[in-house]
């Protein structure tokens, strides 16, 4: 595995359709969830109300990591990027509104039929935005195949 | 969401080429990986050497969950299971050869070109094979549409 540049991590932000949100309990018990997302200005926005397991573990711990890949049917190729940081819930109505855009252009653009994650028509005020504040952001890829060299003919 | 059946799960876990390890550090930093798998006879087997950073985490906190989803491009179809537990060495060479030969017939099955995690040549002895031993298994799935009731014709 080789590390992958900033570009290619953002790319495959960009592209995923869904990343897995990781926490961890206070007693050291992890626990992951599968969520759709949204990549704007260097921060990871998640629709995420504070119900049921993970609305419990987050409330005694908010330091989360969010892991996004990707791979081929055959396997012989993947690549896989971590986003680390703190979640924090999003106040700012603007914010929600530009986040709400970014993401419903997204999914678009991806063509998915509904609109996941701040797509739904729950009012601004209403909606339960959270953000990851990035600490650090990481990606590693398979190394790619040695290049063939023929000897003679 | 609604609950999956344990056969659901299972179909999952033997249909899913890749899942996401998922560890929690000392001081509640949660991790995340990538990896082939093999479930067999209710554990969670995996090709894992302890070294880089999960290996440090891992050998701080041993447990873990292991999360696996499928889900299709529209997005109107998507499930999860979570298998939590305790990661341990597998000794036993017993084992070991046949848990190869389970992972080595799925991936197969799956039609996948390598043969990843315990399918590569290393001798038995030498291979860093960990299991989960699961404490619980879960899984949710997306609540089937509402059957359309015609009313009169």
């Amino acid at each position: 595995m080789i590390d992958m540049t900033p570009k290619e991590i953002t790319q495959m932000l960009d592209d995923a359709m869904i990343g897995r949100l990781c926490m961890a309990d206070a007693d050291g018990t992890p626990y992951s969830i599968p969520l759709p997302f949204c990549w704007l200005d260097g921060a990871l926005y998640l629709r995420l109300p504070l119900t049921g397991r993970k609305g419990e573990v987050l409330s005694r711990n908010n330091r989360v990591c969010f892991q996004v890949d990707a791979f081929t049917n055959s396997l012989d190729d993947y690549a896989s990027a971590l986003i680390e940081g703190c979640l924090v819930e999003v106040i700012s109505l603007h914010e929600k509104e530009t986040v709400k855009a970014a993401n419903d252009a997204k999914y678009d653009r991806l063509r998915v039929g509904v609109r996941p994650g701040h797509g739904r028509s729950t009012p601004l005020s209403a909606l339960p935005m959270r953000k990851i504040v990035v600490t650090q952001l990481s990606g590693k890829k398979k190394e790619p195949a040695p290049a063939t060299v023929c000897i003679g003919n």
